[in-house]
């Protein structure tokens, strides 16, 4: 009997040529590709162009295809079988592959996972930001009319008391093609400031806007909260950085990278 | 003229099919071709099979071509023309890159960067920790005759406190070929709980070793620092983990992934 294999190959960013060689040859040996493409937007991506590149067809699997239904979906259809499951970015970056691939090995399917270039490579990469500085990664969520959870607030104080920077990632639901902008975030931290009032994201706060991570046309402004909070970042996806303490060279690369005022980032 | 462009390009995790098709599109449209291999090791690589794909020869530069003398060895040398760096992991995660990156754009060369898969995509594929609760990356130095940092201890310490995982690369010098090892990594750590006796690192924490991670024979092992210490990882590069709170999926894929005995790792 042939050995069941699951391997995550991460696309990266941009478009269909961010993905690996190792990654193409996987994908064209495969049994079976699958890709999903409900994580994360890759701005440049083309999913007939992939198809083109690996050589066959790829099945599109939609977020309740793997969370509700991976058994019949997935897991089932390839015993015996080598497949492939093409990720948006790093594959082991979204809890929900974590998931899928405990699952996959608990039903005795071996799995791999070749690495793509994250959201992290591309924020460190337009900011000049030290990889090694940032604290725990937030998710902001819109202000509906319900609730306001005030938990990324607690931890973006909580990063920047330890001298950490914080990626503050937006929420996304590519289903319903809403991407939630850099505005409707500061809008979200504006809002739980005025509730805290602990001075974490004041008006004259320093943050960097960042869009379209990692794509061709990709752009980051560095302003205070009010100064961004009115600033046309484009397209999506966004994502925003709460920086803490800087380093002489991380103020130096934000003047030079991200257009900041000399004045506005010290170290 | 024409524009003086420098583009670094993330060379990936295990080997020369590890760089992205972007990447070496660029690498072969360049007119020079520069690489580095000493700020971290890819275990599979070897660069004349690199100089092959790209299908040009490559110029190879030592840490003091970079960080001495990058006007003469590289930034005088690509006036008007397309050079591509080539870099282990992901380009931006060594802050001597950054440095380089800045001074390139003040001499008025314009950079890109196309990411590559990191050290940290690494680790969460290899342990299936999540991504977004780590904190602060430390560095832990080797033991030497002379003084003792404490400063990794207190950045554990910290990240602990707020629920945050660690990973701490290990101090690696590529040119005197040495490559600090999990056991050196958890001695160090054992000397500085001695001195500080604040629990952090004592011998019954659970911790998790990495060995060539991205490589094709990584791997990935969980124990106490008791157990892990005597641990026979193989060859480099090694790296560690020390997780904090663990979200019950992280147990899991602790269990699964590498190991841990299910009493060990709670959620």
């Amino acid at each position: 009997m042939t050995l069941s294999q699951l391997t995550f190959v991460g696309l990266g960013l941009d478009d269909e040529r961010s993905i690996s060689l190792r990654g193409l040859d996987l994908a064209k040996e495969a049994d079976y590709v699958f890709a999903e493409f409900y994580t994360s937007l890759m701005p440049g991506l083309d999913p007939m162009n992939l198809e083109k590149l690996i050589g066959k067809s790829i099945i599109i699997l939609k977020r309740d295809d793997v969370e509700e239904h991976a058994k019949s979906s997935l897991l089932d259809r390839i015993r015996g079988k080598r497949a492939v499951f093409l990720v948006p970015g790093d594959p082991m970056i979204a809890t929900t592959h974590i998931d899928l691939r405990l699952r996959a090995e608990k039903a005795g399917i071996k799995t791999y996972v070749i690495p793509g270039a994250s959201i992290f490579s591309a924020i460190c990469a337009l900011t000049g930001l030290q990889a090694y500085k940032f604290g725990r990664t937030v998710t902001l969520p819109h202000i509906d009319s319900g609730s306001l959870p005030e938990s990324p607030y607690d931890h973006i104080k909580a990063n920047m008391e330890n001298g950490l920077h914080t990626l503050a990632l937006l929420d996304i639901s590519a289903e319903r093609n809403y991407y939630m902008t850099i505005k409707e975030g500061l809008e979200y931290l504006r809002q739980v400031e005025l509730n805290r009032k602990q001075s974490v994201v004041p008006d004259s706060r320093v943050v960097v806007g960042v869009a379209r991570a990692g794509g061709g046309d990709a752009l980051a402004k560095t302003g205070t909260v009010r100064e961004l909070v009115g600033y046309d970042f484009g397209g999506p996806p966004h994502s925003l950085i709460i920086p803490s303490r800087l380093h002489f060279m991380e103020a130096e690369a934000l003047q030079i990278l991200t257009g900041a005022r000399p004045g506005a980032v010290r170290a």
